[in-house]
């Protein structure tokens, strides 16, 4: 039976209708009857070939979510009819260093589910089980997407580099990752500072759990913050007043970047040596790690600020996305004829 | 009764007899009559003002090893003719958020020993108890100066960063720092890389432990490291390759600066990113960590490599430095008359 799907056939291209043929599922793959998939901004950087590793046709899409329609030989940690979800990686070896150590996100030949594959804006997408994450009760699958890329990026930092909850936490930038970062410390525990160089986000900011709000851009702002923050989550891509950033930090303190700042951060070590100051980078996050943010997420009842279109507009969706509109993340809801 | 030093009277002056009254000693103050006194490049900027903080006349001289001569009211932790040394350090506030977190060395306020006040190219030096820190059995006084600052410093990222006995530890320059860098990394049971730009340096490194020597400037037997570095101690203060050395990290690494490297380092997110990198640097540390290295270095039988000059030949020993000729780390023995 073909996949459906929506794909584009050239950088930048709209999106059309497109059916393949995925073939017999192999040992240790799942099927993912997909119900709903967030946007994310790598497909908008898949879609345009910004990164120079996109195949055509693409289909983009992943984050989603959905129901277990099939098991390959040897899975025995799903079954279909199960609720799960699956990100950016579809595959790890499971074999080599980091995944022998949990860090299934570091393998260096992890498949990633819109890298030389097709993914989820379709009505089944393929994957190895190790990646395809059980969605737990108490989460809602129609805006549970982007917990599996946006979210986990902005989580896994939390975890890799021991946040505590008497910590002062800023979060640059509040838009998809951020405004997920913005609940994570303050379910965390954490005293939270938002950094937005758009002031109407300040009251959504802090009806996430944001304590203060801060002009990302506002060099006095800074200067008042110097030597107070303790752990920085950079969700921006873009390039701030660094060395600001770094002075803001706390004796220990650390810079850490989730989104891809393109142009080199110019460090001046002396300041990160008086205050033994860190900083440093993250990729999404283990399938364990994951499982931990979604139950994390269940017991404190928070996830995604949504807006959803269904699938067959999804033209529409990526335009709104583009357009800096979204609040804040994008769901596709898959409107395919059953 | 007059302390007796060396000082100088203008910056890149020479050192001449200087004589200065100390006044009575305070509360909670130790003065140290000091028998060796280890040069740090350190002593260097602060003679020629590279730092602009420099008030003359300076007695240099931060890496004091003698006995306690003298404690002013309310000190009870020394007494006169305890072996003791003192650092960069000379007082803390012991009060603010960081020393009453143990991080002394961090203290915004903390006074340093040749900054406004004079050091210990003398045949005496003052200080606050807290950072006067005594010397265990086993260690020589004629050799220990050394590890009261450039000791410190290059030991206390293993302390910090949670340096493990099953990492691969690059240490980066075999100087001052570095030589004993690879000794705390040998003896912490690590995997030991040295880099080097002297290849002269390769018999002495792998005689201090290292088990691998490599050109700190050779690109291709870098690209031959990449992703295998847990750890990375850069000890120099001059620009390298750092997109190489950054390539050279396991995934999870860090690349630690303890020398003040003038030119900012410019730093590529997306590789930070995808290996979950660190970049970070230290200052010196704490008096627990220093006694925690002298413990492990009377444990381990650790120590400098000196070359002595009497404290009369000041300027002889400075000018060896200052020609990058000490093999590694030169000692002043005191020779001022009784």
């Amino acid at each position: 039976m073909p996949t459906r799907a929506y794909a584009a056939t050239a950088a930048k291209g709209a999106l059309s209708p497109f059916e393949f043929e995925p073939g017999p599922i192999g040992p240790g793959q799942v099927d993912v009857a997909v119900s709903h998939c967030g946007i994310c901004h790598s497909d908008l950087s898949m879609l345009d070939n910004d990164w120079g590793m996109t195949q055509y046709p693409l289909v983009p899409g992943h984050e989603a979510v959905g129901t277990v329609r099939a098991v390959g030989a040897g899975v025995t940690t799903h079954k279909p009819g199960d609720r799960v979800g699956l990100g950016w990686f579809s595959h790890s070896c499971l074999t080599c260093r980091p995944c022998m150590s949990g860090d299934h996100n570091l393998c260096a030949t992890a498949e990633q589910t819109i890298v030389g594959r097709h993914g989820a804006f379709a009505d089944t997408v393929r994957a190895h089980a190790e990646w395809v994450v059980p969605l737990p009760e108490g989460l809602d699958p129609a805006t549970a997407g982007p917990l599996f890329c946006g979210g986990i990026t902005a989580f896994n930092p939390f975890v890799q580099f021991d946040v505590r909850p008497t910590h002062r936490v800023g979060v640059v930038g509040i838009g998809g990752l951020g405004h997920l970062a913005v609940q994570f410390a303050a379910k965390w525990g954490c005293e939270v500072f938002a950094f937005s160089s758009n002031p109407e986000k300040a009251d959504e900011a802090k009806r996430l759990g944001a304590h203060h709000v801060v002009g990302s851009k506002d060099d006095a702002a800074l200067g008042k913050l110097a030597g107070k923050l303790d752990f920085m989550l950079v969700t921006v891509n873009v390039a701030l007043n660094w060395p600001a950033y770094v002075a803001a930090l706390a004796p220990r303190g650390r810079l850490h970047f989730v989104g891809a700042v393109l142009e080199p951060v110019p460090v001046a070590v002396f300041p990160m040596l008086t205050g033994q100051k860190s900083l440093s980078g993250s990729p999404l996050g283990s399938p364990v790690t994951t499982a931990d943010l979604l139950a994390f997420c269940a017991r404190h009842k928070i996830g995604p600020v949504t807006e959803t279109f269904p699938l067959s507009k999804v033209n529409d969706a990526l335009a709104h996305l583009r357009a800096g509109k979204a609040r804040y993340r994008i769901v596709l809801a898959n409107d395919l004829p059953a």
